[in-house]
């Protein structure tokens, strides 16, 4: 028998991935980013022939794909090299080059929605109004724009608009665990939770006729639940809610069959049910969490599903429940024994509060003995059983992985999210030094193995435990980590800037705790090597934030590798990038390992 | 309605090919090269999913790939950077690293068979007998080699296994016009066609049964014929001929079902057949050219097929006779205005004997008036009614092509094919001037408006149009072509030296002609502005043919631009190169218009 080695790097490398989709009125064309040419754009796929074709040259990550209603063109959005200024472009049905439908140099345009007849599209930017945006309805044909509803008090963003046009929701966010949505039918504009003085978040309006429509809220529940409100009346009710789990997401079609997404901490669940029925039916699905999914009128289900050990794919659910894989995203070389699943952990935290976990761990007969601590970005979301490719690619390597999803984590219901806000650097350090013990006298990691690598405001976690706990780490990977929260405060997006007191605190009134909270405050205790890397056009977490650490930690003589990337933003969208980054990654790691 | 541009080169840029292809036993799988992601490499489908997966991350252009019988490992082969030493590499059914299995660093090893137990590779090379070749078993398991053919007289290529491996079979060249083809039986070797003496070409053994194999031959015949070989008595018989079209290719299955490719001027025709009827009926395809066929042991028929407007496509026949398409190749941004046909334009020549050729007409709405003649390569090959994005390109820019399959092309009857033999420079020639003149006498080109642009052989002729007719062209384009018939003589590789008395001419024997044939003796009459471009690795028609050519004109003091290619051969293989050549085609063309 020929001996064929396990996937390397250069085999893990050639995983690519699918993101934002459309599928056509009548269901023969999918439209989807991916990145198969080594770079994003969206391709076509001609049902059934799934065997995909470029319908763009751009090479950058698309931020939504929608079909014309009777396939005339395909709206799609595209920023340049990460910096999130996405613009409105439309393609011919054939692909080809973008043409500027929406389009403001330097800022944001965000799609929202386009009319039922193809003609007008509903759209969010910060253009006219920098910090709080505005909604504008524009007609292709004519090119005119009229503004639909201004952002006063906190950011808007444009929801859902109703089939006959005669309204639509924009939702305000004071923070991101305090969104109201309006309805607004010509001049009147009415919250759906009429007490607007409770926070909460209500989201995701799905209209299912003129006169109804769904959303999501956690109003008066500790978990979010789909609600329905009736326009005739100007009244609400629950839905349908679960034990223990936030109704996360929720997708509707013309026949009012509804399809919600359950997030059950680091897993999803799936419910199809209807609006006349208001029954709500578990659906299985390959896969352990859900990134999208598309009800289409014609009552079939599209979905992109993965796990820890399965990449992206989009599914569409046949007739009889089964699912057809449409797409085929591999890990090339792996077989059963490459990729792992995680244990989910779950451990008392210092004052009791259950922290939930994954641990990846290295097969014995790969194994180096070294974890990585990793904790995720958001902080407002959660690591879950989807794949990713650097982590499996590491633990195929030999190191185990550990994944707290410390407080202020995404899918424990509505109180537990909010841990964190305004207190970045407390408790939910305390959830991850309390994990790492944890994990040490349970033997399942080894205290003078630890890495900690992180990025966003995982990167922020790794710098602040390197800081405040450098002697659990041999070495700290930084991947765009706010290190100091007061600059961080400043250079957020204008928009952002109504969510900071609320999310990060107020400079003055919260400057002991800001200063306590900063990485940048504990560069004395910074003493093991660190790798920190950078997307030069980031606009959230600014490049100045890692220059200055850097600059700082070198100063003192400091071990300090510093990597910046020029044409990405907050995530690497280009195939040679994301190998650049997981190889220095990788170098890095094994250079610090124990000997 | 939103305007949309017809594509220019960023959308042709991106149709992409498909190549060599193998279909597993079951049918579940496809193996195929293709350039999506930019270069080459082996991707699989896993029917009934048609979404490609890569299987290798090599980077080159596959030489072939062929599946293990019970799917334990896939063969592929690879050469580097175009240098035609193809090489043999198993990788797991899952893909990644390539395993070398049988390699010669430097030379060339090109795969024959695989036995149908999968133990046992059969491969034709030059590394112990660098001009006439050996044919080698090699065993998979032990690593150990015999030599069951060894090169005398002509260079000999591997053809055919015996299902039982009790006998295979191999062609000799002499030229590429007399191809003798033996059986190997243990220690005998007996040719297919007893009289060795009558130039013939005799090619293509396809065993149906341990004793009966098809095989094709123009043995006594204007055009190539199917013909039966019976192992037991020896004896051969002709089973399927066809007026006035060669039969070029042809593949069996275990079943005995035949499926022939006749090859008619500038289309091809699909037969379908077996062994026992010894019927042949025509079957419909959508396409014009066949690129490959791979007839299932099921029954089902894969294959590749293009039409000038149409890129190369795979394809699978169903039962009912319909034709599935697996791939989607499509030249992003084109609808049915952008693409063109070709008319065929048969002219008589300076001697009567009619020359077949195709014209593509730029549209009158974008055409601006120029013709670009374009001699194809070969020279025993033909311009077919194939999809090529360059030609397309050009004429959707306002270039009309005109592609004279003069004397010496393929797909004419055996006579035609040997008439560019020791005269390339003569009667080829004459053939597209007279063409040039039936255009110009017609309408159908301006006389002040042509260019000449070729590759390879296609290069060589347009140095000599250019050297002997500059008062036709505004500008020359040469892709490796020979500028020089006495050191191309010398410089192609070994094992095509017995070919080239019979081809070119002996240096000794035949030096007036071989000087009257070779452009370099021209040098005075090349006045117009030239582009030439060569691959730095091409072993066929060295860099040495180009940079010779360059430096005498330049010493002269003419304008010609060189572009080398460093990690290409004779073709461009990877998409960025290609990009490169067209953009300096393109330029270099519309630089040198008629104002």
């Amino acid at each position: 028998m020929i001996q064929f080695p396990q996937p390397g790097l250069e085999e893990f490398d050639r995983t690519y991935n699918i993101g934002t989709f459309d599928v056509n009125h009548d269901e023969s064309r999918i439209a989807i980013a991916t990145n198969l040419s080594g770079k994003f754009n969206v391709w076509g796929l001609d049902l059934p022939n799934t065997f995909p074709y470029a319908l763009t040259h751009q090479d950058q990550l698309p931020s939504f794909v929608k079909f014309h209603p009777q396939d005339e063109f395909i709206l799609v959005g595209f920023d340049k090299d990460g910096d999130e200024n996405h613009q409105i472009y439309a393609i011919s049905p054939n692909g080809g080059a973008l043409v500027p439908v929406c389009t403001a140099e330097g800022k944001r345009v965000e799609f929202g929605a386009l009319s039922k007849d193809g003609k007008r599209i509903y759209y969010s930017s910060d253009k006219d109004n920098q910090t709080f945006m505005n909604i504008y309805r524009h007609d292709i044909e004519s090119g005119t724009e009229t503004i639909v509803a201004e952002g006063t008090e906190g950011t808007i963003e444009f929801d859902a608009l109703s089939p006959d046009e005669s309204a639509f929701t924009y939702g305000k966010a004071f923070s991101n665990t305090h969104v109201i949505t309006y309805l607004v039918q010509g001049e009147k504009e009415t919250p759906l939770i009429p007490d607007v003085g409770t926070v909460q978040v209500t989201t995701s309006t799905r209209f299912v006729t003129p006169n109804t429509l769904v959303f999501l809220t956690n109003y008066q529940s500790p978990y979010s639940y789909l609600a329905k409100y009736d326009l005739t009346t100007g009244t609400y009710e629950k839905l349908f809610a679960l034990e223990g789990r936030d109704i996360g997401r929720v997708q509707v079609n013309e026949q009012g069959l509804i399809v919600c997404v359950a997030e059950h901490g680091v897993e999803d669940e799936l419910y199809l049910g209807s609006l006349e029925s208001a029954k709500f039916n578990p659906i299985e699905f390959p896969g352990a969490v859900v990134f999208r999914t598309l009800l289409h009128n014609s009552g079939r289900l599209y979905a992109i599903f993965t796990q820890e050990d399965t990449p992206a794919n989009l599914y569409r659910r046949e007739q009889d429940g089964r699912w057809t894989k449409l797409s085929n995203i591999r890990v090339m070389g792996a077989d059963k024994a490459t990729l792992v699943r995680a244990e989910t952990i779950r451990y008392p935290s210092f004052d009791g509060m259950e922290i939930e976990s994954m641990l990846f761990r290295a097969k014995p007969e790969v194994t180096n003995g070294h974890t990585i601590i990793l904790p995720h970005g958001g902080p407002q979301a959660a690591d879950r059983k989807y794949f990713w490719s650097l982590s499996q690619f590491l633990v195929a390597r030999g190191y185990s992985i550990f994944s707290p999803n410390y407080r202020g984590s995404t899918g424990y219901g509505s109180e537990f999210v909010k841990l964190v806000e305004r207190d970045w650097g407390g408790a939910p350090r305390e959830d991850i030094v309390v994990g790492i013990e944890y994990l040490i006298k349970n033997g399942l990691a080894a205290a003078d193995k630890l890495f900690v690598l992180g990025g966003s405001f995982g990167g922020y976690m790794t710098l602040l435990l390197h800081g405040r706990h450098a002697n659990y780490f041999r070495a700290a990977v930084d991947i765009f980590g706010p290190s100091n929260l007061f600059t961080f405060y400043n250079s957020v997006p204008e928009f952002w800037k109504p969510l900071m007191d609320a999310w990060v605190g107020n400079p003055e009134r919260d400057k002991e705790k800001m200063t306590a909270d900063s990485p940048i405050t504990y560069l004395d205790g910074m003493t093991k090597p660190m790798l920190v890397i950078q997307g030069a056009n980031d606009p959230r977490v600014v490049k100045a934030e890692s220059d200055q650490i850097v600059e700082k930690l070198r100063g003192l003589g400091r071990e300090v590798e510093y990597m910046v990337l020029e044409d990405e933003g907050h995530g690497f969208t280009k195939k040679e990038n994301e190998q650049r980054v997981y190889r220095t990654v990788v170098e890095f790691l094994d250079r610090h390992l124990a000997r």
